[in-house]
């Protein structure tokens, strides 16, 4: 079977800043298949949502199709402006905003993020992921992390979002890894796991001493000649340290599931295991997509 | 007197990896002519050091001259290396170093910067600060803070540095404000008192949420319209909060002097204020000059 053949019943969507993914699926929920491209919403203005789209699914297209996006297609900037739905509320917002299209046959929804007035916090596309999850884990109560760019505790209790936090821990790494003075001592891969257990040590003890940890990380590799495989490992232990010590009130004592891309995701539950708090961890385009069906179903059903 | 008239009895240099600033001395110590050039350190490679040097200083030249230079320039990749004096030690070491030389009639010594094997940290150029900050205030003790790119916290007994920690405040702050997604709502000017006292209070009492913090930033620009010259105070307020909790084993209970750009310094002077912890703002481009004056008056005497 060719691309060409294939005719979606349906078409899922994870469109983000950076990337989109998108899945054909048929009537029965299966995934017929899925293609990616990396005209996220960073790069594109409103007109250019529906020929980015199309330039990945038009060949699923055989008459009228739904689809159905998250992610930050549906921000201020995005395709259409979905607007938050405030805490505490479901994950899957009654009101799924359509954008407006010119292709006959394409019908197009795009599904709220999630707001907190104080403090101020937004998610979206997160969201779907929980949604995703709560399909799968009926009457899960406790704390959902999504590690990545902008890290996501969200606390979950009778199916709603109750609060959540986000931290910027994967933006300071990779800003403070090439942009600042560290980037001469960071490798730009490699890893040492006993430095990450030093750093996130280091970052769960004394959690205010990050600026000046980061420093030393310079100052290792100039007078102790820290291999900067090393000071990367460690860099990554010291932020996610640091965020476990603030995220505490979260994580104590609670249930906990990490979403988010796996090798990320296992340093965040090896890391919450060294606190004796056990975490599951989760595959996150297997949930996301779980939770785009999930909003496709309400659609229609 | 037009600038090809001044002859200098020697120039003092103070070289860091940005900026040069020299500035050509009489006799009997008093500054007949200044000048300045953006060859720093990290736009040079080493046989660029001269020139860039004689460009600034060639019309002050009458004769053999002596040049003293602090700062960037003694690094590894600098004009020369001048190796570290490890803690404790002197803030003016005993060995200035001689950088090559090709003009007949430069001789040019750079001072060692100082090292800290435990916790490693290292300083160039901040030396001399102290240096000229102690020949100004004989037998002071007590604690000196440095704020800029690379914030340091020194202290000083006897004369001597007992032990000091460097803070990458002001590096975090430009990086922040202009290479994460808080450039979206990071003025790149103006001030707000108020939003700096509350970045301050929340860094000092909550110092290890500084992650979630600042995404707080942006949600609170995206939910809550806070203008972006409030966010930028805010975001300064916090950084240097989270900095003064952690180094509150340096300042607390100690005489305190901080030395660096006046706008900047009165920041931490006022922060410092608000914890009961008085502190004596100094000039810093004077107090750099007496420590080149210092340094050229135990060479010469």
């Amino acid at each position: 079977m060719t691309q060409a053949q294939i005719k979606a019943n349906w078409i899922a969507v994870d469109w983000g800043t950076s990337n989109m993914r998108a899945w054909a699926m048929s009537a029965s929920g299966t995934v017929l298949a899925e293609a990616s491209s990396d005209q996220g919403m960073g790069k594109l203005d409103r007109s250019g949502f529906e020929p980015a789209l199309l330039a990945v699914i038009k060949d699923w297209i055989d008459g009228p199709t739904t689809v159905i996006a998250c992610g930050m297609v549906g921000s201020r900037q995005g395709w259409v402006e979905a607007p938050y739905a405030a805490v505490p509320c479901a994950t899957l917002p009654e009101g799924l905003v359509r954008a407006p299209t010119k292709h006959p046959d394409l019908t197009v929804y795009v599904i709220p993020g999630i707001k907190q007035t104080n403090p101020a916090d937004v998610m979206r596309g997160e969201e779907t992921q929980i949604t995703g999850f709560l399909t799968r884990n009926k009457n899960w109560d406790g704390v959902i992390c999504l590690p990545g760019t902008h890290t996501k505790w969200v606390h979950i209790s009778a199916d709603e979002v109750v609060s959540f936090q986000t931290f910027m821990t994967g933006e300071l790494f990779d800003t403070i890894a090439t942009q600042t003075v560290l980037r001469h001592s960071i490798a730009a891969d490699g890893w040492d796991d006993e430095a990450f257990a030093q750093g996130l040590d280091m970052g769960l003890s004394r959690p205010e001493r990050l600026a000046a940890r980061l420093f030393s990380l310079r100052a290792n590799g100039l007078l102790n000649d820290m291999p900067a495989t090393a000071a990367r490992a460690q860099l990554s232990g010291l932020l996610i340290g640091t965020e476990l010590a603030a995220a505490k009130p979260y994580w104590l004592g609670q249930q906990i599931a990490v979403i988010g891309d796996s090798k990320l995701s296992k340093l965040y539950v090896d890391a919450l295991a060294t606190q004796a708090a056990p975490a599951t961890q989760v595959n996150a385009a297997t949930i996301t997509l779980a939770g785009l069906t999930a909003a496709y179903q309400r659609l229609k059903g």
